[in-house]
């Protein structure tokens, strides 16, 4: 299926120097490392033995309980004990006391904020215990992200800026070889694709299903080779796995941080309580017993966990102890071996066990949902904070569509020009925090994710200034620039303000396609439903804008004062035209009740029955017999099956002109819908609002839709991956293990990161999201999605708080609006439609005005595209972003899965020569572009000879593949 | 008064050398030390400003909460945090970091541990900072020890372990110039007057009655010289005393142990609250509001409280801050300037104040009470449990009585002999360990009492083979000897088994003056009072043992089987013969209630009405109006000044034969008393048994005996300071400051070590304890002493427990005994009674058994002293131990006050030289040997040529002085 070339050849680049393909890198096959660190860096085992891989660690959250910044510096001690500036320092300080020692550091957050405050001393020291191999950076990410509720486009960025400081600082030894996901609640198939295809030589990770662990445990298959991609060439996707022993915590009774209590190794027989002897035998049952559940003759024991490590010494002091008297045993006939590791060599020793016999077994599906116990299933943070997590959806997609652009567009004016200092690393920084596996998904605590979003809010700032620099560059006007960040909730100072005249209106786009928007922006006002804003109408028209590029339109008030009463139709309550058509859907709603009631595709002439309303489950308060557990942050638990509806019709109006149709509907105070289809629009869009979940009646509500469809859908629906690859689900199932089935809803919920669907032999539904949320189908042709949730009880996993989301700023709680975008599509095409929908939906365009007239003598060009061509459809522009001064990073994707589609699952090749870029080019490449870069640019080649040879830039690009440049520029 | 020399020249020792007198050394005669450590050492000043001394520190409880191994290790920190192994590995590691860092250490205990578990390398580092005054010791006893309940033998002894290891170790650098009492509460006048004469230079403490504190602080007062004995001529005992800040804590908001929460200095801008403006002002403040409070341009911060320092780090780091930030201030005027320091370098910088002006007042009182709240005087554990404070005590005299005089005695033998190997170092170290403020104090945790306890009983164990080896060695006699350790409580398994026949009774004397005992043992059987022991009779008769010897006795049973029932007359319940006398003393009792009812003194014909009774007041359960301060460990709070009367009359039989009249009374099933006459005392003998005090009615009970007489005391009564010079205590009053009395019975209380007294122009009632408590005079002529406390709360000063001694072994409740001596007699000859009978009761003789009598054919003299004369009445002899294999410690100190006795109050001569010890004599000196014997020791000076002049070896000793000395020893 990947034979067939793709006919046409674009060519959007200029200049390809070379690129080297993305590869999951055997372990036998590490790039060149100083032979002091890596794989050769471990210490010898004893292969007649069982070997014990002690791994010193600490698991340190990018913002939880405290912020980020709180985390580092150990401020708010009160709220949790943590300082990982502390942990740092003290962990150098203690590999240097004994070179047996090792150390793995995860979150790049934190060593950079560490590493810039140190002294060159200090930086020459550390430089040196990483070119020994005594600390060891895994994973290596600026946080190790979520897995449910974060977009592959941010993972692979925050991937990127941790993994380019530790090559820059540290050259090859700083290089991570395995992704360590301790904490994530559990795990995403994409995730684990891209870091096969990063090169990582392995993967770990500690939480997954009770029930799935359990039998795991029994066959001894606690680690396997995961498959991660469907598409991919094997073995591009595969990644060994390994599941840690204790989740991430050392054996019980061994913890010997200062958090923990466990009686410290008293090896002074002149003292009371020598317990030497006691430990030493202690220990070698917990590794007997671990040994059990895993195949070889050798086993981790991760020797850390939350931030500890702030005075290392606890632990390695113990350790070292340890280590002595264990082996110490050897000579009475002990045949357990204990000593200093790290996952990597771990790994080592796995695969040379690997060599001889083809120990591991394989898995294919994903590590979702994840339950601790029969009753505690984390399907709640798949929707916790929605507010939240589409406020980290639109900034990538600022961030992307137009912060990293214009940057690129606008060279070193971009970051200081006429508006002054500007910048996009605040929000890459702003957005790499927030993919942490505490931030984007919800589960942290309301101060933390107020900070989350003031960091967001902050790169925002910096963006727009480097923008208007950008802007002013290439257009010659310093007018000044409104932004307008609250289209999204319809207000607008500027064009609300009555003093609005004439203003030129700006539409910035990223997508290599172009397709139609529409843009709400007022006349002298701005209708505002709801209570937010005081504007009463809306102005609606068509732009089109060009891909990574923008559109300029001018706006003109035609009448002072308020408008006109009503400027569209509106109808009566009872509703009129029950059947709302345009070119390419239909959509029909019942009289009764104002639903929907169902919906036709004219161009595929198919309809099927939809109906569609609002639901709650009541939360569990733990007031129930077979489990305690709460709903919360993390856990859905309904308090049953039965779902409350909100009402069971709809007050409605509908409105209609020459670009959209609209049925808006009342349902409650608390919850209302529009309905829109547009004229040239394959998609109907429903625009929810929910909020403020009332909770009067003391009761803790979890806020569905549901569509109720003539699907035949068996069971079966669809979700993505991190918004990239589709995963089938059956309800009641695992793929590859017998479930007990013990919550029918929450236990069927899964992550919808960007579209589900349902479908039977005829009929796809797909619903593309805007942001991530839960969902299921827990009845045939029926498809759930949780929109927000309003708790009271907190659900006992740390974070200590309900999820009741309320503030100075709305004390009612939270309302929250979203899309949802619904295609029906026979099943075999319907991916082309949600594909380029979807992403679509992640990189939305940027809207911005500048009062006033364009001056009638501008040199500034109404259009503009930096690509000389659109991309090919199969073909997306994942990344472009300024790298350094003279680099541009480039990361072209096919965005088809190999089983998406006839038209668009084929190997497409692209000419990077050809584009409108003022540039020459140097590409390097890799996924993660660090650490191949290291390597590549050690050994930089020159421009190839043979210029005139446009096939020197062809790329080809097989379905879900990812290929990462760098391209040099030069402005023209 | 000091002028007039005694007439007699005694000479109990031979061949004195040289000998240097103790003297309070003022901080400009500081001997000699390397050029790197002490004052010298210590930072730049900034004359014209402010400058704040921070001393980082350590509080370190020799056991409280945990046991002194418990808090050495970090075990048990489920109780506690605490380890401090890792604070010296920390605090050493971060010093290293940069050379302006200070720290000063206190306890000897915990620092012994850690040292002799460190590396060569380690330990040589270590002597470098220590040599270099980076790190200072302080105090540097083995422990801080309490200063209430405390003997000053003991303190005295518990200093001189941890100074000589100091010494040992360091050297001069090592040793400490101030004594450090931060945590003790209230401060005993004899403590510092000690610590003058071991040549302190300064004293520091932390806690004093609230209101004494809030005048001083009016006034400034806050810092003054310390005229600790009436007795000593100044300025021997003249001690600066400083009183720190914040009790012994950092300022609040500036506490940056991992055990405190305040945030932390963060002073990078790039991450979000950036404070270091803010600290830097709040720190301005602070010092400005505290130099308001003090004299000088200096102040000190104690920056450190319990168990700080175990990560310094996160102290260090953040002082480093503090220092650089708040100093940098100084370009923009700032008049404050911040240095890292120790209390020797501030004290240094008081001095050198000092020195152009006298500004410290003068204190000759002590610090007793100490309360921190109107309703919160910590005068509860001036008793509190009081079974530990007299196994404490009866170690103490077990130690010096036996253990170490049969050490010098027996020579290497002793140590390593036919009964195996023993030593006398665990019985001091335990014994240095009790002497800790949360040990004999009663203040700790009940496992943590247990585990004092066990360690003295180790020290017992131990001892006893080392002094089987020296009798053994002695008498050429290898019989197992038996010990009865718990003749306490009249139980002894040898005399009481059924198989007793014929032994040897030894009696082992210490005390340099001979006098009577009464030996209880059993004939076939010992009569045990109560449930403990099965013996129902008891064998009574004089005995009497040279100083620093013992005598020899056997038993001979006359007759097998069971005793004769009553083998003394036994008057019936109404009392017949209600006058006791013998030759010293008349007691009458009151026929009607059974009670004491007068006591002569048939000597001098004085007579005063004297009856006693128990009594208890209901302990505060914190349901006051007034405070919800409840009676704990710590506070003694009764709940009203009621006393509840435990019964009006006594139940009473009465014995009496040749040697002793005993009349016994009952007054409840948990109170009775023994009063015994004895034919040759001077003395009345009351032996009280309290317990298990009944808390059925949820009451905890305080309870006391108390003396109404006849004497006219006006509102006074006295009591000893550690067992040495006698303070007037005046009810409702404070010798240095006006008294708002809010606790009429609490706030009168003081602690007894050894004795109290009440008298009027003719009569002196003293009464001598056998164990340190509590008590007062709360009406005119009427003297109590609480003799036991069974408490159903926490009194919310850490301990955590109430104080309610019960066990497996006593599940009731425990059950204690004790002895009250009382004298009558003139105020001016009081003290010649008093003063030896209160060394007698600490100093006990010891009595051991062998079984079978001794062969006809031995060598072994029957009676032995180590004294060739015995010592004269004013001079008592303080300690004799063994050194090191060549060297004896001897301290002699002249016993009497200066207004105690016209006949003893007198500077008295003996000569050293003559002495039954078989050796030679080298003599060195100080209090505290090991720093005077390092000064003395590098320039160790040949013995005199004079051999022949006696005078040569004469010491004068004038009234309270302590004189110290090595000698040196060969056997003859």
């Amino acid at each position: 299926m990947f034979s067939k070339m793709a006919t046409t050849v674009h060519t959007p680049f200029v200049l390809l120097l070379f690129q080297i393909g993305v590869f999951s890198l055997p372990v036998s096959q590490t790039p060149q490392e100083s032979p002091t660190c890596g794989y050769k860096s471990c210490h010898a085992i004893k292969p007649g033995m069982l070997n014990v891989h002690l791994v010193p660690h600490t698991h340190d959250d990018v913002g939880w309980l405290k912020t980020v910044d709180q985390y580092f510096y150990g401020a708010r001690n009160d709220i949790q004990h943590a300082g990982v500036q502390y942990i740092l320092d003290s962990v150098v300080d203690q590999l240097l006391k004994n070179p047996d020692r090792r150390f793995i550091y995860v979150e790049t957050a934190f060593f950079y904020r560490w590493w810039k405050r140190q002294s060159g001393d200090m930086q020459d020291t550390v430089k040196q215990l990483v070119d020994e191999g005594r600390l060891e950076f895994v994973n290596g990410g600026w946080c190790m992200s979520d897995e449910a509720t974060t977009h592959y486009s941010a993972v692979v960025d925050q991937m990127t800026i941790g993994l380019r400081f530790l090559n820059d600082t540290f050259g090859p030894c700083g290089r991570p070889r395995v992704a360590w996901h301790i904490d994530p609640f559990g795990h995403a198939r994409e995730h684990a694709s891209v870091f096969a295809q990063m090169g990582y030589d392995g993967f770990f990770f500690g939480r997954l299903d009770y029930q799935d662990r359990s039998r795991r445990k029994a066959s001894r298959e606690q680690e396997m080779v995961w498959r991660a991609s469907e598409s991919l060439v094997p073995p591009v996707a595969d990644l060994f796995t390994g599941i840690l022993p204790n989740g991430y915590n050392p054996p019980e009774g061994f913890c010997w941080d200062q958090l923990c209590d466990d009686p410290p190794i008293r090896d002074d027989p002149d003292l009371e309580d020598y317990n030497v002897e006691d430990v030493v035998s202690k220990f070698l049952t917990v590794a007997q017993e671990q040994a059990k559940v895993y195949k070889t003759n050798h086993i981790i024991m991760t020797m850390g966990s939350d931030f500890q490590y702030e005075n290392a010494n606890l632990w390695y002091k113990n350790l070292d102890k340890l280590i002595r008297y264990v082996n110490q045993k050897q000579v009475n006939g002990s045949n357990i071996h204990v000593l200093y590791s790290t996952p990597s060599c771990y790994l080592q020793e796995l695969h040379r066990a690997n060599l001889s016999c083809p120990y591991f077994p394989m898995r294919i599906d994903d590590f979702f949902p994840y339950a601790d116990a029969a009753h505690d299933f984390w399907t709640g943070y798949f929707t916790s904070r929605p507010a939240l997590k589409r406020y980290e959806r639109i900034s990538n997609s600022y961030l992307q569509v137009i912060c990293n652009q214009m940057e690129v567009l606008g060279g070193p004016t971009s970051r200081n020009g006429s508006f002054g200092v500007g910048n996009s690393d605040t929000m890459k920084k702003a957005m790499a925090v927030a993919q942490h596996h505490d931030a984007v998904s919800g589960t942290e605590k309301q101060h933390v994710a107020d900070d989350y979003a003031r960091r967001l809010a902050n790169g925002w700032t910096q963006c727009q200034v480097l923008v208007s620099n950008t802007l002013a560059a290439l257009s010659g006007s310093s007018a000044p620039r409104v932004y307008c960040e609250h289209l999204n909730i319809s207000v607008c100072p500027l064009t609300e303000s009555s003093t609005f005249d004439p203003e030129v209106m700006w539409v910035f786009r990223r997508l290599c396609s172009t397709s139609l928007q529409v843009v709400p922006v007022s006349q002298a006002t701005v209708v505002v439903r709801r209570d937010r804003g005081y504007a009463v109408n809306e102005l609606l028209f068509q732009v089109r804008a060009p891909p990574m590029g923008y559109s300029t339109y001018s706006v003109s008030l035609l009448q002072k004062g308020p408008p006109p009463a009503s400027p569209f139709p509106r109808a009566p309550k009872d509703i009129q035209n029950k059947v709302r058509a345009w070119r390419f859907l239909k959509v029909t709603f019942d009289p009764e009740t104002g639903l929907l009631s169902s919906l036709s595709n004219l161009e595929t002439q198919q309809t099927v029955r939809l109906s569609q309303n609002f639901y709650w489950y009541n939360a569990s308060d733990g007031n129930n017999k077979d489990s305690k557990q709460m709903s919360g942050a993390y856990i859905f638990r309904p308090n049953s099956s039965t779902t409350f509806i909100i009402s069971k019709t709809a007050k409605i109006e509908t409105v209609q002109n020459s670009v959209v149709q609209e049925v808006r509907q009342w349902f409650s105070p608390w919850v209302s819908q529009v309905v829109r289809l547009y004229a040239d629009s394959r998609v109907l869009e429903l625009e929810w609002t929910v909020g403020p979940v009332p909770i009067g009646d003391n009761m803790g509500k979890e806020v569905i839709t549901r569509f109720d469809t003539s699907i035949n859908s068996s069971g079966i629906f669809y979700t993505d991956s991190n918004g990239r690859e589709v995963l089938q689900r059956r309800k009641d199932y695992r793929p590859t293990w017998t479930l007990t089935q013990t919550e029918p809803v929450a236990g069927n919920y899964y992550p919808i990161n960007s579209r589900a669907y349902i479908k039977d032999e005829k009929d796809q539904l797909t619903v593309v999201t805007d942001r991530s949320q839960g969902g299921g189908s827990i009845q045939d042709g029926s498809l759930e999605i949780m929109l927000h949730r309003r708790l009271l009880h907190d659900d006992v996993r740390g974070v200590g708080e309900p999820l009741n989301e309320a503030s100075d700023l709305y004390p009612e709680g939270l309302v929250v609006r979203g899309r949802l975008l619904l295609s029906l599509n026979p099943p075999a095409v319907a991916a082309n439609t949600h594909r380029p929908l979807a992403q679509e939906v992640v990189l939305q365009p940027l809207i911005t005005f500048t009062e006033g007239l364009l001056p009638p003598n501008t040199s500034l060009p109404l259009d503009f595209s930096g690509l000389q061509t659109a991309l090919p459809p199969a073909v997306h522009l994942l990344t472009v972003s300024q790298w350094d001064p003279d680099l541009v990073l480039l990361r072209l994707e096919h965005q088809y899965e190999a089983r998406d589609s006839k038209e668009h699952s084929q190997p497409v090749t692209v000419n990077l020569q050809v584009s409108p870029l003022p540039s020459t080019f140097i590409l390097l490449t890799g996924l993660s572009p660090s650490y191949r870069c290291a390597v590549c640019l050690s050994g930089e080649k020159p421009l190839p000879k043979t210029k005139g040879d446009p096939s020197v830039w062809e790329v080809t690009l097989k379905p879900m593949e990812i290929r990462t440049f760098l391209l040099r520029v030069r402005l023209r």
